[in-house]
């Protein structure tokens, strides 16, 4: 342990206080609270436990810290200033919030060295550290020789509130993950004014019904703050360590209020602080024996660094643990699938689509062993368990599968954490329905890149009569909307496969929606090509040239299929296109889509929503699905109470052909 | 108090029993396990405690009961039909999850007499009846005469885990709603097996720690559940019971076991549960004693209500308590939106539309006595509270403004409650961002039909610095992708006041998106009609011929009119339309859509993705807006970044006069 020098160390906190309120003041925009009272916390956690070397922002054994409470960005930006990370000098600082800096308002992954995920959309910081924390659990079992490192969160009253922290600190408490600690900026403030404004709960008393160990401490009082974290890390159990704050604590007349929340403390506020800190420096500046200090930090996790890097020469987990890092191996992958395709081709199953993702997950977690499966209660619906795998338990972190419980917005965002921890792809699974639950953690995930694959089964009014309440209707449209998310609606169990071949091997975040009820193969030529990587592709082709042109996605393939073959009857030569992935058709040029859709009239056909579709259809085309609500009801009687079905199709397809208007 | 034959009251509950597993049966679908646990414990509420009456399933000072776990709907089908709700006969029962049937597979609001709500989505149910507790609350503290009822919800373990019972427990602790009791379903069966799969929390603990009474009871001991009731009902904090309950209860090989959470019992099971049970009559045949039991509780509910018609008759609170029921008087609530629009064609403030909300609010709040408003402890930035309006407080209830705490979720799912208990209307605020936390809730008040608003404010990039994790590009979309939801982005003050307008008017709920920034007033023309009611309109034409057609919503329509002022100088008549509503425009016949459209080459302006923009935009015209996520910067530097500027529209307007296509 260093020896500790209280004053220096106050004006190290000092330095993160000053930092913080000159680059809210210089941006006219920011949040100073959080920064300023959490200051002496950090300085603690960073001076005498966190292990990070800043010239290795991406060294797999650091320690993790993740700042919930998004806003107070300028925390961490301080201290990463402070600890010498090389793309956090003074300009960036000076820049804060910004065009084209990189201290964006809430920190952003993958824009800044050693932020270990972007926060800002409350409690997501908590839940996904959460998966952090079980990664390397999950990672120590695997690699015990090459794993051992903290998670820590700094998490605000809002934080607290939301409702995905509930899930996810029942879900840390249950599994026992001890090597997480929550300190909680205890500050008695929200928005609107005191926290109890809006709510009266003992948060000790919460954490300790889910199973964590529990603390208080004047969070100014950083000796307190020490023995606490010394305490927290002794115990077996996750820690919560309320540290009692004032928010804005250093800016002697608006400490304590609402205002200092979020916004500028103003030129006069900024001088008092000076004055009552004792920090004459000008705007930016810091002294010496400051900088040396917050260096001698950096020096001493680069040392840790060097000792892991040299355990890892000769660790006999080496190979095991450097086969996991990085993404995974593409061409291994691909003839797993490849291999798969062609005994489907062979054996043309029909089985729900949930049902092929089971056995092409059978066949990928046997190919890539750092896949994590999971649900959230719905394993047997889902379909995401893998013969062989064993279920994560409290303290026993060698399995491969989650059982979430009923809680599918910690699910989104633990996997996230687990994907961001490295070393692991992790894939979950719910209704399509509950998407709407996760939402704020698949979205997150987008806008991150995080290599997660969410599961979702029981696509459309197919899943019959569970109802209106669990039927997509606008879900696939939603998912679509989010930028960088993939989302798959497989035709069949081939498609499927290439469905989880493309997620996998992507960098950002994928849903696969899939059916409940049985489906036939409709891809039967023995070929050697993920089809499904172009996004939609000419399934069936007609002989000559054709009259109209069927796109459809999932369950609906079967429909346009069918339809195509009525209307030969009437010897009109209908086209059939299969289009699984809306993002990957968008994304190929003008030649590849205008020959996948030709001119010739053209009908959508999805048991959903038309918006999202006008990217295959004009306005004079047709669109056969849903308009509103589903209904409870078997199926079958939906499809056609709906008027889902060939022959709504073919009907549709002889009016456009003859050149009547779809009446919009 | 009723003198209770055990026997008989036995043989009431094994009613529930018998219908339940015999309509799943039926319908070779379903959830026996949960009404067949729970049927005692609703068997002793409905005989000792429940007042309803079934001739009158609208009567106002009826208690509520919410089936949180709404799966287990035969348990709630059963009940009315032996309470002899009119439409709940034999037939209905008989054709239990039937196309056509009132008995889908999840209760259904609207659908059938004297359902609260329409629960499924796990979380949701208990969440509301916290709304209706406050509601009933909210009402005796008005109409103290008038208003004296109870709030009951079973909930099960998935509601339990779900973050949204986190939220609304907690809020419900600290306003200290001692009117709403929660019946917990304690089986300790999740769909993937036992709780303890993933979750060891203390559930009676976590209750407590928020504020709550708690108790844990025999669900299996009638007596034991009557006494916790009482108790529960004596205490002024909101209660839980814990009832302790074997899922499936009466088959006598299944119960306990997870399959018999949602999957019929099977012939064989069923008759021994009718032998375990001692229930030898066919199915949906009633025993002549049990049918004349619970027709006595209906019967003690019709003289309840009678009392309390011939209260009101003679109540002082009879006239204000009456203007409070039904849809509110529209006529008065235009002439004050239109006085008030009046005076803004006058001053034409230059206003961020989040502050022409709360101009707008003043003269509504005052026009409307029943509004409720609040905000997710974002009060101060989306200007949801009127001058006057004093704050709900624990156990002071006069109030009109609810500080929900960062607790996007629940506030939803609350104001759902609110607005279905009857009395008030609720509108609450937050970021747009945000929407995605509350989306569940939002959707489910679409599919119900309730008349809420949800006040959204920042709601593009021009909230600037805050950066992408705040910044909705795909929000607009997303939301107006949901069925039954009206989405309004009004231009300006006056937009504004007309969008809350028709939300008020509106059955359904809505959402108004609003800007961070200061925008201009641009309806000038002294007028007395709400044009927003058509969606989307002429907002200036041009003296000739149009060229082009600009369309534009929110913050983007003062950019539209800009880019005309440009092109007017080239000579180049560009129409500006302004579309405030996507739902309201999509309802228009089709002359009125094609007059405002017109046939030349036309521009869509937001700040959002395009998707959706298909009802306005054929695939030669041109879309100026957002393509994937924001950025960290202020507001104008982030509309040039992305090319979102007047210059940028004219430009493409004069490409595709020229014959240039917009290349896609």
């Amino acid at each position: 342990m260093t020896r500790i020098d209280p004053a220096l160390e106050t004006r190290m906190a000092n330095a993160i206080r000053a930092l913080a309120m000159d680059a809210v003041e210089a941006a006219k925009s920011g949040h100073p609270g959080a920064p300023m009272g959490m200051a002496d916390v950090a300085t603690v956690l960073f001076n005498r436990f966190m292990r990070v070397d800043p010239a290795d922002p991406r060294w797999p054994d650091r320690d993790r810290f993740v700042m919930s409470a998004g806003h107070g960005s300028m925390l961490v930006y301080a201290i990463h200033h402070l600890l010498g990370y090389s793309d956090m000098g003074t300009d960036q600082i000076r820049a804060f919030r910004q065009m084209g800096s990189r201290t964006a308002g809430h920190p952003e992954y993958g824009h800044v060295q050693g932020i270990e995920m972007t926060t800002g959309p409350l409690g997501q910081g908590i839940a996904s550290a959460v998966g952090m924390a079980l990664a390397e659990r999950m990672a120590h079992a695997r690699w015990p020789d090459l794993t051992d490192h903290w998670t820590y969160v700094i998490a605000g009253d809002g934080c607290l509130m939301e409702g995905i922290s509930h899930e996810a600190i029942d879900l840390a408490g249950h599994l026992r993950l001890g090597r997480l600690i929550v300190l909680w900026d205890d500050n008695g403030i929200t928005i609107d004014g005191g926290t109890d404004l809006s709510t009266s709960t003992d948060q000790g008393a919460r954490f300790a019904a889910a199973g964590w160990h529990v603390q208080a401490v004047n969070g100014h009082d950083r000796e307190a703050v020490a023995a606490a974290i010394e305490a927290a890390r002794a115990d077996d159990r996750p820690s919560m360590i309320a540290c009692r704050t004032v928010i804005g604590f250093g800016a002697p007349n608006k400490q304590g209020g609402h205002d200092v929340h979020g916004a500028p403390l103003g030129a006069e506020e900024i001088a008092a602080a000076r004055k009552v800190l004792d920090w004459p420096h000008d705007p930016f500046i810091l002294p010496a024996d400051v900088t040396t200090a917050w260096a001698a930090i950096a020096a001493r996790g680069a040392q840790a660094r060097a000792d892991w890097a040299a355990r890892l020469e000769t660790s006999p987990d080496r190979a095991a643990f450097l086969a996991a890092q990085g993404a995974p191996d593409a061409s291994a992958l691909r003839k797993a699938i490849a291999d798969h395709c062609q005994g489907l081709a062979a054996d043309r199953p029909k089985v729900a689509t949930r049902k092929a993702s089971e056995m092409a997950l059978e066949v990928i977690n046997a190919a890539l062993p750092r896949t994590i499966g999971g649900s959230a209660d719905l394993t047997g619906s889902n379909l995401t368990r893998s013969t062989g795998m064993t279920a994560i338990r409290p303290g026993n972190y060698a399995g491969r599968y989650i059982h979430y419980g009923i809680r599918e917005h910690a699910m989104a965002a633990v996997m996230n954490g687990i994907a961001l921890h490295g070393g692991f792809i992790p894939y979950g699974g719910t209704f399509l329905a509950f998407a709407d639950y996760s939402r704020p953690a698949i979205r997150l995930g987008a806008l991150m890149g995080v290599r997660v694959v969410h599961v979702m089964t029981h696509d459309s009014i197919g899943l019959g009569e569970d109802g209106p309440t669990h039927q997509p209707v606008e879900h696939l449209a939603s998912l679509r909307a989010i930028p960088n998310l993939q989302v798959f609606r497989p035709a069949d169990a081939v498609e499927t496969a290439e469905a989880w071949e493309i997620a996998l091997t992507s960098p950002d975040p994928s849903v696969l929606a899939l059916s409940r009820q049985n489906l036939p193969t409709v891809r039967i030529e023995d070929e050697d090509t993920n089809r499904s990587r172009r996004g939609a592709y000419v399934l069936r082709a007609t002989p000559t040239a054709r009259d109209v042109t069927l796109i459809a996605t999932g369950s609906e393939v079967e429909i346009a299929l069918a339809a195509a073959d009525l209307l030969r009857a009437d010897r009109i030569n209908a086209a059939v296109v299969s289009a699984p992935c809306f993002e990957l058709f968008a994304a190929q040029d003008r030649a590849y889509r205008q020959g996948v859709l030709c001119d010739a009239p053209r009908i959508g056909i999805e048991a959903a929503i038309r918006q999202g579709w006008d990217l295959f259809l004009r306005p004079e085309d047709g669109f056969v699905g849903m308009t509103g609500f589903g209904a409870s009801a078997p199926a079958p009687a939906l499809y056609r109470h709906f008027g889902i079905t060939p022959e709504a199709v073919a009907a549709l397809a002889r009016k456009l052909i003859k050149g009547e208007d779809e009446w919009r």
